[in-house]
């Protein structure tokens, strides 16, 4: 088999009308959430960082950036579209391969759209091209790869961003295949850089790797043939088991968007059980953070894995602190942007009840399950295990609820009728003549930043 | 151990003073080597093609291209130079770890001097640190990392860009710490693109990605603290065995660059002695190439992992096939430039002999070893045993060897007054007050592009 060949075909010739209603709307509310936290996000010392260290590199300023008063050119535009979409950790997770693929898949056509005219069904083909391309591509290495720690959003997203800009600007099957190879050869991202900015750059990075891999393979710049099956290629070096099928196998069919959850938390994906779980013990018992004498949780065994994180100081850090997680549940009754901070870290009864939890890893419990053990002063025992998280696939955001999230977010930077405009525009993205127009729209006034 | 801050500490704390004669005549034959390579490599469509692709996304052009007219922000240029000064497969190789460091190191390290003052006792100092971090990193890791299927002059290579810049521009421990953290997670590149533009790539990215790297931790742009020894950190994802003693061992006493070569041919050095062979029997024997009926091969295993091309159409793959080498060697006697360009690969007579040749894998040779047998129509069998190949570490090019090698290459591109300015000053760039110079002596007369 040619898997790369197989894939890089199916990106060029796929018709709008091959693709299903349902998947088309699970597009849009992945493109509504992934909007939403690159806005929320956008305002975060890591994409202003990377906007100061690297603005002076940048080319012609045809490009917006999401939530941004900067204009860069499309490259870096797309750069810090995927920081500011992954930084909260806040964007979309496909179960499947723990991945979150709309941040550097969207962020690569989100700058790109907003210096190249774009119909808004070329558009969502497009994004859902290459959520398709970057999901199957981790498919094939999942769980291997992840296990030994590469962070896929990183991995697998320049996949996807080669393949949605390579849709975009038409690429033949030719190039194609050489913009899924540039884009295998520039596969990078380490767990390592979980509770850093680090983290952020994966997605970043992946949308401007991608859309790079793209312009390189229209222009001409050939790679290996066999990007991700050869024998050194993406799938051998980087997993030390794989299967090749999940490429071909219903190709066109099925779709891993129809898969794809939302995050009622700005965290790592498995802490969410513990904090829905803090959470209804703090909403049915009000207990007084002070009465807390121990906090006990039993959790599946990944999670000790990937978040714990105990002696910590920094916001970015909490994401990845299952502690941090049932203290704010516990303490504050929620789990939201400003429960991520680092004053939130740093807040002396949150990190009170922080430290005095203790956390076990237990196989019979899955990742979408906790059991929260909370002991107070009078002897008092408060428990709850939570079955189904909030937010994943069996208990999925409803688009109501998707939109409050985007207005959490989206209201730290804009006003609320920019807010709506840019809602409304997300569900009709499909029927926009110019995508362009939605980006421009999450761009404060000027004179309103500080 | 923390061998991240380790080798922080030791590049910014570094002294002149404090490296040896030896070392830095050494790095000078790496220097005028690496220079060489990126003026005669400069003309070839791969970096034609990038730069087509991607110079409408530069940022202001204050920066030269090593042997281009054209000019880029420093970062495009540190991706160009190092796609030129590779794409010959003639720059130079550390046997120790099999990668080719002055490449990715040198890249960036002329861009950032072509557009900002260096002193050149500063950049050669710069160049030795950079060229020490990567390949202790690649110490770490190799063989494993590099068996299973890693390009290691990418996945190290951005090690050393970002530690070379890093040092010039000034970076703290803390900052140099991210740096190498900000490199760890982009490292990449893979073997399956040998034969392509995209083997070139590899060090190109590196030195953009590792100067970008440089940047950003300048900013205050975080990473993971631990980035090469960290439980998911390049050591444990990359490779499946690992010495990480390697980096503080003797630090600042060992230097790799006292281990480094420079090939005398432009093509995978594992084909070397067969090539060296065959041109000793073209020498000694002037078969005629149409009385050749048989070429028989005895060569180290990994010459046949690396190098088993034999149906090949393009320049690039005479490179990585051993075929070709022993069939130019026999009909030509010589492996230059001129012998891997897509005529040769292509000429009848060569490809008549390359399409007779067979090669077998023997352990009991090395990789500097080749056993070469011709047969003749006559019956006659011509055979030569290659004990140290040319340009390894036991039969090093001499430092004259170095110039005509140089020489070969510059007068592709630049007239023979400027070519013996760019070598002179090579050899005394410790005492340039401005690198800078060299780079723009470099740079063909726009009149004389065709």
């Amino acid at each position: 088999m040619n898997e790369t060949k197989t894939l890089a075909s199916y990106i060029v010739s796929n018709r709008w009308e091959d693709i299903p209603a349902d998947v088309r709307h699970e597009a849009k509310r992945a493109i509504i959430n992934v909007v939403g936290c690159a806005i929320g996000g956008s305002p975060h010392p890591a994409v202003t960082t990377a906007i100061r260290a690297l603005s002076p590199f940048s080319g012609e300023r045809t490009a917006s950036v999401i939530g941004r008063v900067e204009r860069l050119d499309p490259l870096h535009a797309s750069l810090m579209n995927g920081i500011s979409s992954h930084v909260e950790d806040y964007d979309d997770t496909t179960p499947k391969n723990y991945s979150h693929t709309s941040s550097p898949v969207g962020s690569a056509l989100f700058a790109y759209a907003s210096a190249n005219r774009v119909r808004g069904r070329d558009f969502v083909e497009a994004f859902i091209l290459g959520f398709e391309a970057a999901s199957r591509v981790g498919n094939v290495v999942y769980p291997s790869h992840y296990d030994v720690g590469w962070h896929m959003t990183g991995t697998i997203g320049v996949f996807g961003a080669a393949a949605a800009i390579g849709r975009l600007i038409g690429l033949t099957e030719q190039q194609m295949v050489w913009a899924l190879g540039l884009a295998a050869t520039q596969s990078a991202g380490l767990r390592e850089m979980f509770g850093s900015m680090g983290k952020a750059f994966h997605p970043g990075r992946s949308a401007q790797n991608g859309y790079a891999a793209a312009l390189l393979a229209q222009a001409g710049f050939t790679s290996g043939e066999r990007g991700i099956e050869g024998s050194r290629g993406f799938a051998h070096v980087l997993a030390s088991t794989r299967d090749l099928s999940k490429i071909p196998t219903r190709l066109g069919q099925d779709f891993d968007l129809r898969e794809n959850t939302y995050k009622p938390f700005p965290c790592g994906i498995v802490n969410h059980p513990t904090i829905d779980g803090a959470i209804q013990i703090h909403d049915e018992h009000r207990p007084d953070p002070s009465s807390i004498v121990a906090v006990r949780l039993r959790v599946a065994p990944l999670v000790l894995d990937l978040c714990n994180q105990q002696n910590i100081t920094k916001g970015l850090q909490g994401k990845f602190s299952v502690y941090h997680g049932a203290a704010v549940g516990l303490v504050r009754g929620k789990g939201g942007l400003r429960e991520y901070t680092d004053e939130a870290v740093n807040e002396p009864s949150i990190k009170r009840v922080r430290e005095m939890t203790t956390a076990t890893g237990d196989p019979s419990i899955t990742e979408d399950q906790a059991h929260v053990e909370v002991e107070l002063n009078d002897g008092r025992r408060l428990s709850k295990f939570v079955e189904q998280s909030l937010g994943n696939i069996h208990r999925p955001l409803t688009d109501k609820q998707l939109e409050e999230k985007f207005r959490d977010q989206a209201l730290l930077v804009l006003p609320a009728s920019e807010v709506e405009s840019v809602i409304q525009q997300c569900w009709r993205i499909d029927q926009l003549d110019d995508v362009g127009e939605l980006v421009r729209t999450t761009v404060p006034a000027a004179a309103s930043v500080v």
